[in-house]
């Protein structure tokens, strides 16, 4: 591996207009994360010193969501692929090194592809660019890399300006390539751009290069899938499928049970633990971990939240971001966790809110409980001690807290702070009224026929 | 385009014994509405001047759905598609035009098609029927149309009369037919039920007309799927899942993003923006719109309901039939909506439901809230003013009349009229019992433990 | 089919490493049930004498999840699948007939392929032992199995040992065996474990009976999915996909629809009739039965339950074991029902536990009652009568009736039973304050203004 520095130029200048989408193409996410970022996470793995983004259309939107994790290079008008590397060259300034150039919306090129690139340009042949090729089940219209056995190139060729000869050529174009930076700007000066569309084209410097004696040379990836570019809404949806179909082979592999892996989608950090079940149609949003023998029930919906060992989750179960459940504890059917730690073997069974609370081992909180935690203008907090018992159909009206071994009867909205081993019982008395029901069906009966005459 | 009037005979009288149901077969749906009537909605873009259904088998239930819809011509008993059609002759009494023949259970046939077949039926050579036909990827046992390269048939011949030389023909006969009112019962008078089955077959017409040394003419449709019969269970969810692809890369098309499309289902009639984002597993019933830049969340279900354009939706929510979402409200988790109108930014976020009422803008309704619509005979009103907070676990008794800017207190069962800027509070004493909680829980792990003995 | 006695020996002795799982790998479910189970239920269509299973490896938890449904011999060390079955000579002591070998973890295999191979054991040539082959599409390494057209074996082979010419034959050994108890055991004992591996192999047997020049013969089973290994979760995750198909099929034409087959599961035992409807998104746990013409709504959740005739069940409905629902009654969205009976045509269609109770003929239990079943150590009962209305938002605390005809008002938190035709209210004093909601905005918006400076 080369000691060389690294830079990336990240074209995501184009407005992608297929996408039919106000948010920028590359801002569209797949796994819950911004396709480019899939890219620059990536990218990370070669630690580069320098990342530019050349953009164009709606830049705002991806300098407020990237900001400074890399440097920006304004490209307008739009000129081509050639125009657009071209742009970056101020935001190289003083930059001596190998510059690869990637697309924002070809987000799944594998850090193990880049190095590949990188390394060929460093062997001893010198190559003035090192393109990346695919060959794909069908190439129909694809650009051709016409190679030797060796991977040097003789010609880079457009679908529509190829022979009979070029085209029975395997080898693709990615669009992905590497160069030295003093090479890669100064070939792209010669670039012109004489072409129906009139802009400048990155894969011609290559073969300038080639006409100068230099070598050039092609990498190619054995999976086609890692070049794949998305340019529409069935593309998007193509690539998260793929990426769902990697992520639950991957896990199954890790010792998970997913009954029914096509019903099951992840998040692009989803941390999940061995002999974890997880039953039909769940949705891990970001930023969830599931540790060892934990049971996901079916239809539930889990962000930001950590699951301890042997937890039991749904079905239906929401957790939102801030749930903690601890080792052993259970949250039930159409129960709602938001910011909010659920202790040891404690149980939240039935149809319950429980946000900016603390609940404490072993406690038990009835169907239907809900912790009051807002007035409209501030959340406050709840705390629930150990072992206490939150009858059925009880408000929790924060801020407030509950003894451990305390109490809640049912049906109590409770606003004043309970203590430990005490009940707490707020409800009014029973009014009874014999006989009255049965006066109010006779009464509801003739009007009912009065109505529909 | 022809400008002869058209009337169409739809063949739906069979009783559907392979969908083992109780239900007529074209009655059956398919993305959530009966398949006969999406055959009647394609039908419809031609602007029939007469529509005839041929029933028999439970012919009131297609009465009780259809309505006046179509005209109904009675076959019983039934002897085959030409008895049948001939059924339909004192239905067309007056009628001068062109008369397509189609089946209930046929329902996907696009418009232009039934079009291009009356194309072909006004052209100069005056044919005196025009077939369908289509080219399966396996023509199996499907009859033949012998045709030359111009359309003009042959013969029409059963898969089981055919020469190797006539199977080795692609083209396969549909069933569907359009002919002259003149020539097509005229014909029909000439079948003859000599076969094994003593049926009366409509495609004897073609022949009978050939023999007569008058041209028939075949139109092949470039969609074999068009002409697929649902005849079995399997069969119509093959249906459904087809019609679903076709629907979803058409929202994706026009920029709606389906992480997950195959997970996702439509309704015949659902609108829906762009920049719409629908999460993993979602269903929309008939009568849905959603306009641009909602968000429908996992697990979400809606039907009749209308959703405001930046709206949020879910996960879990429940939109049901009158359910309105004016432009930025919020319905989270566990929310169900009927007959209601959430205002402008307003949020119903957990485990509510809102029945009969209308809220107003940046009202906020508390987790556990209930309106209580219904008093076992009649269903009353909620209304609930502008920026109005109903505290968590809340039951409002309609009919009641919450104010702008008032306050229900978390708990409350509120049975009267608030007025605006009020507080209501409906709680009652908050009965403390110190050290009852600790006795109790003595008591009951002694029971245990007798009881475990 | 032969008289004689049938015995199986059911190999189960592996560690299942691939499987990465604290349990053993044969008590993994598929369709709700350890794939063990589904093998065992096939045998039973044998009525077999005995059944051994070799255990090794975590045998504790296959003897507790089968305890004496089958016998037990224990492999230890584990030494291949000959000596595997060495180990259960003992536990057949005194056995004498037709001995099946079958495998743990291939737990498809089908009665009717199994009582092929012990018809074929007693057919007139009386071959030593009988093999079941398969033809897989691709039958890669798979060990051969070189026969004749009638199924005479010439030799078994390891794909590795084989000639191009043996491995250009089809047939591959399935592993699974049978033989007469008295040539079993006597081959086994002549079999060597000279080999790589050091092992005996089951199949040696075969040879060396035709090296004594006794007939050997294979079956050829037509459903080579039957004999598929289980090793890894993504292989039970398939097995899982192919089991659903199977029964989905089955459940459309016994006329049930599905309206998209692939996002529901069915359990091993689920029992559905005609004329039912189940919408997307479902999942029946084990021992549900639904009735004719009944609705299962998207995103519901059944275990346990029996569902009457004409019921409708969600969506989001779930049912734990124990729920049954008595004709036409409805369980609508967001209710769980536990341990209960809800009765003719009666219905909780919103936010409701119903857990431990009856619930009488044409009672109506209103959005958020909850049935306060648990006092943290014991289930009490919960009792309505027919035609009660159960107000919104209401706690029932157990043990509690409530009578025919009564009513309990909204909001209500009942502790004392109702008589008949009696209303209970438990209701506090509206207290009324106002202006005070007005006073409590401006404060609260002086105090947010305040903190965020």
């Amino acid at each position: 591996m080369s000691n060389r520095p690294v830079a990336a130029i990240v074209l995501a200048a184009g407005k992608g207009t297929r996408m039919k989408s106000s948010l920028h193409k590359v801002l569209h996410p797949v796994a819950g994360r911004p396709m480019i970022e899939h890219l620059l996470a990536s990218l990370d793995g070669l630690s580069p010193s320098r990342v530019v983004a050349v953009v164009g259309d709606s830049r705002e939107q991806l300098q407020d969501r990237l900001g400074e994790r890399v440097a920006y290079a304004v490209q307008d008008p739009q000129l081509g692929t050639g125009h657009a590397v071209q742009q970056a060259q101020d935001a190289l300034a003083g930059f001596e090194g190998d510059v690869l150039v990637l697309y924002g919306d070809v987000p799944f090129v594998r850090a193990v592809t880049m190095q590949a690139m990188l390394d060929r340009l460093d062997e001893d042949d010198g190559p003035a660019a090192v393109v990346l090729g695919f060959e794909p089940e069908d190439p129909l219209s694809y650009g051709r890399v016409v190679a030797d056995g060796a991977g040097r190139i003789a010609k880079m060729v457009e679908y529509k300006d190829a022979s009979e000869e070029e085209r029975a050529c395997r080898l693709c174009n990615s669009g992905l390539l590497a160069a030295k930076s003093s090479d890669l700007f100064a070939l792209l000066d010669r670039v012109k751009n004489e072409n129906a569309q009139g802009e400048y084209y990155l894969p011609d410097i290559v073969n300038i290069a080639i006409a100068d004696g230099r070598t050039c040379a092609a990498v190619t990836t054995d999976d086609p899938a890692e070049v794949g570019g998305i340019n529409s809404r069935a593309e998007l949806a193509a690539a998260e499928a793929q990426w769902q179909e990697y992520r639950r082979e991957e896990a199954m592999a890790d010792g998970v049970t997913l009954r029914a892996p096509d019903t099951v989608f992840f998040s692009y950090d989803t941390q999940i633990g061995r002999d974890v079940t997880v039953e039909p149609h769940v949705v891990f949003g970001p930023g969830v971990s599931v540790a060892d023998g934990a049971t996901i029930r079916a239809f539930s919906h889990l962000e930001g939240a950590s699951v301890g060992e042997g937890c039991e989750v749904g079905p239906y179960a929401r957790l939102r971001p801030g749930a903690e459940m601890r080792a052993g504890s259970k949250v039930g059917n159409f129960v709602e966790m938001k910011k909010a730690v659920l202790g040891e073997g404690a149980k939240a069974n039935h149809l319950t809110y429980i946000g900016d609370a603390t609940v404490g081992a072993g406690a038990n909180i009835g169907a239907g409980t809900i912790t009051c935690n807002y007035d409209g203008y501030f959340k406050h907090q709840t705390v629930i001690g150990e072992r206490a018992f939150i009858g059925s159909n009880s408000a929790l009206v924060a801020p407030v807290s509950i003894g451990a071994d305390a109490i809640v009867a049912a049906g109590s909205t409770v606003s004043r702070d309970v203590a430990d081993g005490e009940l707490r019982m707020v409800r009014a008395e029973q009014l009874v009224k014999p006989g009255w029901a049965d006066r109010f069906h006779d009464a509801m009966k003739k009007k009912k026929k009065a109505d529909s005459k």
